[in-house]
């Protein structure tokens, strides 16, 4: 029996007579953030909030370079945001450190810096203290009204992704990790030139969180998610929010060029489509809304790519160039999986 | 050369490019909770945010009852949201365990409720992951303006206190950890019987976050602040960030019979004003306000003492019976203490 974190979190959280309704929370376990009003506010303003931890040695090496750990544990964040439309207000930070070092802080402080100032999103509190190396990071944002729940996905409609996809994935097998993907896909690292590996090593430690792209996109798609565990589960949490299925066409994922140097055609859509930790946007919007969107990402440089479609029924499903439905082993990233 | 976790927050953090300035951030690094507004808003609401982490074996024992470090852990928050004057809109959890175990998961969920109940704070969003035990918990409030901040007090002002204090450090010293104290004091475990255990238990795992007493006090105390560092601390922030020194007397200070047990007076003085962990409020207020504040007090059924005075000049100083200034060892805990 395999149990993961989305089984733990439903069984023992989302369902825990703790997270009980209140009328300041509109929306609460099961999205990129959480949603409050405030009380005695006369208009529809939502302040979203979300948190992500980051341990040593799970979700990045406990050596790696301080200033690259704090930028990503930053930029997922905000990616979260992005994801729900949302205009950064600021974060805070829960940083265990098992010592003082005065070299390693600098160089941490120094990386939230870059990404703070660059989404008009500064730190504002947090806490500090000893143990084994842990980040916590949460970010604040507002959108007016719901901005870009999961939950709006319609039959008909068209799915889209920005940037591309599966490089975080091969980052990880680049740096000789291991990734959840290695009984699947065989990575050619012998492939790889030093610029190959300045790319992954950006793509991993500095995803570009898509906050601008979230914000002009809300109000005209109809749901959004970024991807974090993988398109094909994180499309999947979009179906099971609004009560749809979806059918992804293999041959329109965005792949880089260094990932198609790595993997061949079928390999790199599966890692495009398992691999996770992307942090792009993916969203469903109305055929109607397809240029406009397509017009803003094109005005902020971001590649918008047609993926699928939202059909009835449960689930994602794939096909390949022939049309035919492809099976695709189960594969997403899963924190606990135990047998 | 010592290193305080205040040092390195002030020397990293709080004076770091990433904490820059911003209109929506009314109140950033540096008290109980960090304030936002939101863009548009036309009313002077502020949401406040707070943000502590507990890692196993440093904030508690690894195989502490679960359903008590999730109540420990909710309770501390709290407390911040009570030292603003704020009130509670709802947590978001990150969560990080070595293993699924729902044994363990259950009490911690279970642990949640109640306090979660209590206070109107759902749980509404966070983060499960793998890596060693580790709990971030953090807190959503709203103030009506600026709540309760540590910078307003001024000279002729009352220091009071709620509750006991040293309570929590004897209860380390009851489970036989190890304290910051164990040098200064050699608490009388010989004289605790079971009810006095299971006090001091509660004392640590279950403190009483004083909610409705902060929120009582917004806009009639001239600053307050959280007493987690130990009373002397705790007040020498609000001294700092006020401009101001302080005044206590020991004999003022309230001391449950239970550490009155463990510790001659002298001792058991020295316990409540450095112990730290206590989550009781501090408040510094006009000596006119001071009827009515503990009219409030006695209303909520909660002990306040007045143990102090603010006076011109800078730190605090404490004064014996004889009214003659008493040397206090400098012990108050810190995460990072170095050779």
């Amino acid at each position: 029996m395999s149990r993961s974190e989305f089984d733990i979190i439903k069984n023992f959280f989302a369902n825990c007579p703790a997270a009980f309704p209140s009328e300041h929370v509109k929306l609460g376990i099961g999205d990129d953030a959480a949603q409050f009003t405030l009380p005695h506010s006369s208009v529809e303003l939502r302040f979203n909030v979300s948190m992500d931890t980051l341990a040593a040695d799970v979700h990045f090496p406990a050596d790696a370079n301080p200033g690259l750990i704090a930028n990503r544990a930053l930029a997922v964040n905000l990616s979260d945001l992005a994801a729900m439309g949302a205009t950064p207000l600021g974060f805070t930070l829960g940083l265990t450190l098992p010592r003082s070092d005065d070299l390693w802080l600098q160089q941490f402080a120094d990386g939230l810096t870059a990404l703070a100032t660059k989404h008009h999103c500064p730190l504002v509190g947090g806490n500090l203290s000893r143990g084994p190396l842990h980040i916590a990071v949460q970010v604040h944002g507002s959108t007016q009204g719901e901005g870009i729940q999961r939950n709006g996905a319609a039959v008909g409609d068209i799915v889209v992704v920005s940037g591309v996809l599966g490089d975080a994935v091969a980052a990880l097998a680049s740096f000789a990790l291991p990734t959840h993907l290695d009984t699947l896909l065989e990575f050619d690292l012998g492939s790889l030139n030093d610029e190959d590996r300045t790319y992954l090593q950006r793509a991993y430690y500095d995803p570009e969180p898509r906050v601008e792209l979230g914000q002009a996109c809300a109000g005209r798609v109809s749901a959004g998610i970024d991807v974090s565990d993988g398109l094909l589960a994180d499309l999947g949490h979009i179906c099971a929010a609004s009560g749809v299925g979806a059918v992804l066409e293999l041959q329109r994922l965005p792949i880089s060029s260094v990932l198609n140097k790595m993997l061949a055609t079928k390999k790199a859509q599966l890692a495009a489509l398992l691999g996770g930790d992307d942090y792009e946007l993916c969203f469903t919007l109305a055929p109607d809304r397809l240029a406009e969107a397509q017009a803003i990402a094109a005005e902020l440089g971001v590649p918008l790519t047609q993926v699928g479609v939202i059909e009835q029924g449960s689930g994602v499903r794939c096909t390949g160039e022939d049309g035919e439905t492809v099976a695709i082993p189960r594969s997403a990233y899963q924190h606990f999986h135990q047998e």
